[in-house]
């Protein structure tokens, strides 16, 4: 593919210098997203960005690379297969920073953290042990690469780990792995359930109160999209016991309204979407790695099957 | 070596029967630690337990096995070399325990979960990227099996290790490992120092002003033994800005006494030293595993040097 022209959304003109390859010979406009304009998208051959501009039009673009592993927002255009768009996704290291997450929050409840904090308020000395990663059943939605990373990680602990996909590929790091419709069959072993998922037709609203049914007192963790949980039944499954805590870094509406009862639950842990924040310099290299890619027609690892959404 | 008759302090005799190998032929008596008697003692050619019983006498035993990493109770006992009495302690997942409970406590900062949790409390959505732990370096006092063990977890991380140790003989998972008089040429670049110090004569108050005034504004972990650590002087190194916070497994007296001051600090964290609890099951199949040993006169790997303290 030949790409000429590319339009950044977001001045991050430094940045980009400070990355680019001596050999790059395309042109780059660097444009604050709320002020691209139509005449910025014709000359664009090519669009990088967090997200669509307003006027975002797929016939003139041949190529769009998003700084975010998850794309939703940009499927949320129709176009991509009629104009033959190519788009592509920024993966890095955000695997390993959702698998510190999601550590982060396991081991502070499996450490009884907020226990020997209270303790130690009262200046009380009371020993309960903490209980190990190997002990604990992980089943992880999602079996690409962040939850992959996310296996792996846990599976180094001793965890086991379980995968439920659309597949039920057998994935390396996962004890086994399962189709969506049969995560009946292993869910109740679960102590934990994190979800990966991104946003498509398939995971929308897939965490609903039947699938939340076969969840033993697990606690669930989403580090992927809110719109998957039916957030409505995710708090009677609170309420009913089949979920023993939830911890949310994503929601359906972000930032999450000041009238959800998820705010004040003690046993909902609220994060502002910070388990993945793209770093820029990562985000950067990434864009200039696949740019490379593109012009000598290597295979993209990094690109989006629009059909499936990730 | 050959061993008749084994005192076990404490009324484990289920959890021995448990996991007792068919082909054991000694005798075993349990008795409550408080109610042993020195009839007890003279019977016995082994002694199994957490710690010493009164009227302890090693000239009438072969062998004594500690439930506990650390063995510092028992070598307080003079004698050891004089009666050529061996020596053991259980080993099992202290390492691994140590691992995660350093990682929960590292975690929960980089992860910045206390600002998050004052955020829900005020229902405010507010980013604030967490720090990854290969952007982190570690130094770890004491390369032993625990210290290794925590070096392993963090690497898996990316996190850079550095080591401390009485020899300074290179470790694996360590990037570069001094010994304890050189510590003041790597402590100025730790983002934490941890340390799994067993109690010794050379370890004793090891952590004081002096060293501490290496320290650049890092955290410190204490998961090896309280007296290690004088406490006056990490205090003053907390109140000076050497040192930015304290989690505290160890504390010279345990439980921690009402009056101290390490109590009502919002820099330090008490935990009542259960960061590596022995797990009954694992410390009886150990010890089974070491008896097997003696009995075929195979190396010991968790026999403690006493000359060393470890």
């Amino acid at each position: 593919m030949k790409i000429n022209n590319i339009l950044v959304a977001g001045l991050y003109e430094e940045i980009f210098q400070k990355h680019m390859p001596q050999t790059i010979c395309q042109n780059f406009r660097f444009v604050a997203i709320d002020e691209i304009t139509e005449v910025d998208l014709e000359w664009a051959d090519a669009y990088v960005g967090s997200a669509p501009a307003s006027h975002f039009d797929l016939s003139k673009l041949q190529w769009v690379h998003s700084f975010n592993a998850g794309v939703n927002n940009y499927l949320a255009i129709d176009g991509w297969e009629k104009n033959n768009v190519v788009l592509t996704r920024t993966i890095c290291t955000f695997g390993q920073r959702i698998s510190e997450y999601c550590l982060s929050y396991i081991l502070r409840d499996l450490q009884h953290q907020k226990y020997f904090e209270e303790l130690q308020e009262e200046k009380k000395w009371v020993r309960n042990p903490p209980v190990m990663l190997k002990d604990q059943a992980l089943v992880v939605f999602g079996t690409g690469e962040i939850g992959q990373e996310v296996a792996r990680s846990f599976s180094f602990f001793g965890t086991n780990v379980y995968g439920v996909s659309q597949s039920g590929a057998q994935k390396e790091y996962f004890q086994k792995v399962v189709t969506t419709t049969s995560a009946a069959t292993i869910l109740p072993e679960a102590d934990w359930v994190i979800s990966t998922l991104p946003l498509t037709n398939e995971t929308k609203g897939l965490f609903n109160s039947e699938l939340f049914s076969h969840f033993n007192d697990a606690a669930f963790i989403n580090v992927g999209r809110g719109a998957t949980v039916d957030e409505g039944a995710l708090i009677a499954a609170l309420n009913n016991g089949k979920i023993r805590k939830a911890v949310l870094d994503v929601v359906t509406i972000e930032p999450l309204p000041d009238g959800s009862p998820l705010w004040v639950r003690e046993d909902v842990t609220i994060t502002p979407h910070i388990s993945a924040i793209t770093d820029l310099d990562e985000a950067v290299t990434c864009f200039f790695d696949t740019l490379k890619k593109i012009e000598q027609n290597e295979a993209l690892l990094n690109k989006v099957d629009v059909s499936k959404g990730y």
